[in-house]
């Protein structure tokens, strides 16, 4: 029993709502002398979206806001059933991609056909990560995980012993996106460095 | 020293962050035998816009997409300073709404000039609930209370004892942004009723 269209979209939102259950790594912006919690993935996709917002202005290439928006919004939903996963953590990122194609086709299918397709191939093309929209954003969802890292003085960087290169490597294709993000995230980089909060490869020689 | 434009964009950001530490009366949508925790205002913006991508064409007037995204991405903001209010607290009411104009004075005042006034203009927008975005906007502000409560066998209206006509009298306006939303939303309210979980005023004399 499929119910009316409108039942159906109310469907998915009270199913969408588990994404806030969803924590991740990645914690609030600290105040002095506390550990802040794990944000969670609704929570940090109202953040990116607000980014989306105030930074569109630096993106390599025009954008067209609403689909930036939009992907931003259901970007992380498969999580609800995929689970977060730390993308420092090599074994667990294993399967992450059949994991999360099944989620959305479970998720994005409880909505009506015209809605599913909408939202299935919003997802898709965030996560080729080919189109301008999708690059942006793809930038913006690397640059929510440095925002916090650099203001809590290393963060889970720090936490989980992440190296400098890592860092790098992992956070470097915010420049396919937007050169001046990355120019500028780089920076907190080598600044959370130089204050030894996270180490250089050569160092654990 | 106000540092260069990317600063202060990055500033808003991070002072933005703490709407996650801002709880709602609403809680959580429940598993069976739960009691879930409350949410918090930057988790329901996020729901809030997903409902905006999902529902905007039962809008009662055409609406621009994005438009309605910026306004619900940043409703809630001045709660940073201001805090939520719960609605049915008509002491805690009092003042809330000069409060909010100084919070919205001094966070948007974080952004660049031209940013600042465009945030400012889409807040003051969203409170004036007269154009056909900001309606939309508030229904769904409503709609998002209502959502959790009726799944939750009246939650926190049920918690508060909240009435009938409390209900009703408070989320009516849903209408001004949707007949459809409002329609389908009163029946929730009659069927939590129906079950004893709110009470008419009259079953208190």
């Amino acid at each position: 029993m499929s119910g009316s269209r409108l039942e159906q979209q109310l469907d998915f939102l009270r199913i969408a709502d588990a994404l806030k259950r969803v924590d991740r790594m990645t914690r609030l912006i600290q105040k002095a002398g506390e550990t802040s919690r794990r944000e969670n993935s609704a929570e940090h996709s109202w953040h990116m979206a607000l980014m989306a917002m105030v930074l569109v202005e630096h993106a390599n290439e025009p954008v067209d806001l609403v689909r930036v928006l939009q992907m931003v919004l259901i970007h992380d939903i498969v999580e609800i059933d995929a689970g977060d996963t730390f993308v420092y953590d090599a074994a667990a990122m294993i399967g992450k991609a059949e994991r999360e194609e099944q989620a959305a086709e479970r998720i994005f299918g409880q909505l009506p056909d015209d809605q599913q397709a909408e939202l299935l191939a919003l997802w898709h093309e965030f996560e080729a990560r080919e189109t301008p929209e999708a690059k942006f954003a793809s930038a913006l969802d690397r640059l929510a995980g440095m925002l916090p890292n650099a203001a809590n003085d290393g963060g889970t960087w720090h936490e989980h012993s992440v190296t400098l290169e890592q860092v790098i490597r992992r956070n470097e294709s915010i420049a396919i996106g937007s050169d001046v993000l990355w120019k500028h995230a780089s920076e907190w980089v080598q600044a959370v460095h130089a204050s030894g909060r996270i180490e250089a490869e050569v160092d654990r020689l």
